[in-house]
């Protein structure tokens, strides 16, 4: 593991963090332009683990909420982040000792170098998704049973607002209606909690994992040969977008995706439906990945991430999915994340079993 | 005045809350009920001023917040409260030492005594409206140039949201969402404040006053001609409800009634705009009646004021006009409150001046 997120590294962290991204979480390219001028006026940001920070040291989760069609347009990264800071030292005497990653896909896995800059914090290497999620209790933390009793959010204008909620449920409810009242657009602590609590909670390395995503396909000769084997991804379909079908409502990117197979794909057709993130891939009526596995849709020649907002009729296109954290996959994983919370009538079936793979 | 509020005065209360409510404010009902159940159960709640009270006194005003159409079926007499004044605690290091009604007009003028009996504190003989009003800004301390800084909301679940908001506007946009998200009703705090900081922000004598206007009819051989005196008002008309037409949108009552003269009225028509109150009253194109000046409709025999919720086709009704506290004709006062504030394109002239009394 590297001890600090340069300047060089955030083109590759945004990469990686596309890829995890699964068609959500927002604009990396926001959140690469926030990192790298936190950088360049604060400094490099120290990436630490958790065995690095003292038992009681505050863990500070941080994630934009919103819509990916808004919050593109925001950056999060000057007062918010102080803001928040403020609001956890008026709540708890202390200030905290780590910015980490809510969501290491999108926006929300390389905007919280710039956070960390701001605040003059180090980074956590973990997060609490492993990928992207559309809803605030889709988080590691909840799965693992820590009660979802703080959320802190501040908006652009300068608003501060603190959630104790009874459940993960409500404050996704309550986030989102106050995320909807500023704009659509908000930087929001879900959680804070002490490193010895984190423990077991969060999804430890992926900071680490989204710079090795990057930088697979740095210099490769096979691009997306080289992205499918860091994933360990299988290729569902390569062809070109037939068919876009996308609105955004309360808060949410919505639609639904068609790619016609080329070349070896020919006669294929696969449609992704999507919730900010892409949650299922259905071929001929057969679901081939369905969340939380991740489905990500890249550009075939460079094998760059395409998120939801930046797809067009008649790119050209490959569809992977690959397994996601094994704490996904247990029972209360899939009862907050599943096909079934996301509204589809389906049992999970990971994807390498679909595949044939296991 | 008195030195506490008695099971006895709850029923003379509630009828001055409801005529001061101005057609809104939530049931007065679902108020008293609360207020007898927690009088019984925690006893008789001592009335003070602004005066019995140290200078550094935290003085808590409490309203509820929501579509009256949903609020009345909410107590917010149980948990609710103590949430709130559990989180003040965790915000200043002390509890309150008075609880304050928000709202004299309509649920909001009763109810506090409620939570004042739950909390076991007294009731500050005051209120931030002297009436009601549909959104959270539209309070005297907002016009007083007391910075909007601090809300906290409790819903019956047991969600607690502390907002922070950069000004007044921002305070009601996010407090409405956070009220709609929580099913449409919540406990708010809205300023957590000092005695100091009230005097001349608050309205004071409310308690009383409303007080005062509940036992003017009680036992009257005339009580429509005792409260039009005690109230000081211009009666606009007396008839019949001939139309109504009311919605729900976005957490307000809205509607418009219209009432045809009988008796001496014979041949009049005058129309109520309301959004939860009554805010304008026209009679053949001209206004005779605005905001904030108060307009309350009430039985035409036994001079009880009627709801909006509980207003009905062929109802015998008179309606009263008079003028609203004097802090809210001043600019700001209208700035925050007038016939612009809600809509109207309309310059404000007082209740009196047109009725050629002034």
């Amino acid at each position: 593991m590297q001890a600090r997120i340069t300047l060089d590294d955030v083109a590759a962290l945004a990469r990686g963090c596309a890829v995890l991204g699964t068609g959500g979480g927002g604009d990396v390219r926001s959140g690469a332009i926030a990192a790298r001028r936190a950088i360049r006026e604060r400094g490099e940001v120290p990436l630490v683990t958790l065995g690095d920070l003292p038992d009681d040291a505050l863990v500070l989760p941080l994630s934009g909420i919103g819509a990916p069609t808004v919050s593109h347009e925001m950056i999060h990264a000057e007062d918010e982040p102080v803001r928040i800071k403020e609001e956890i030292e008026r709540i708890f005497g202390r200030g905290p000792a780590a910015v980490m990653s809510s969501e290491i896909g999108g926006a929300n896995g390389v905007a919280p170098v710039a956070w960390a800059a701001r605040l003059g914090l180090p980074l956590l290497d973990a997060d609490a998704m492993g990928r992207a999620f559309p809803e605030v209790q889709m988080v590691s933390l909840y799965v693992a049973g820590i009660p979802a009793n703080l959320v802190i959010m501040s908006d652009a204008v300068g608003n501060v607002v603190t959630i104790r909620p009874v459940d993960g449920l409500w404050s996704e409810a309550i986030a989102r209606a106050v995320c909807v009242a500023s704009g659509s657009s908000a930087l929001m602590a879900d959680y804070v909690l002490t490193a010895k609590e984190c423990a077991g909670a969060v999804i430890e390395g992926t900071v680490t994992r989204a710079l090795a995503i990057g930088r697979a396909t740095e210099g490769a000769q096979d691009p997306l040969g080289a992205l499918t084997a860091e994933l360990g991804a299988v290729r569902l379909l390569t062809g070109k977008v037939t068919d876009l079908e996308r609105r955004t409502t309360g808060g949410f990117a919505r639609g639904t995706v068609t790619v016609e197979g080329t070349g070896d794909d020919r006669g294929r057709t696969l449609t992704l439906e999507i919730q900010n993130e892409n949650l299922v891939a259905v071929e001929d009526g057969v679901v081939r990945a369905m969340v939380p596995d991740l489905i990500t849709v890249v550009d075939t020649q460079a094998a760059t991430a395409i998120q939801t907002e930046g797809l067009r009729y008649g790119q050209r296109v490959t569809v992977l999915a690959w397994p996601c954290d094994p704490l996904w996959r247990t029972p209360k994983g899939l009862e907050t994340a599943g096909p079934r919370a996301f509204g589809y009538d389906l049992d999970y079936r990971p994807v390498e079993t679909i595949a044939g793979r296991a």
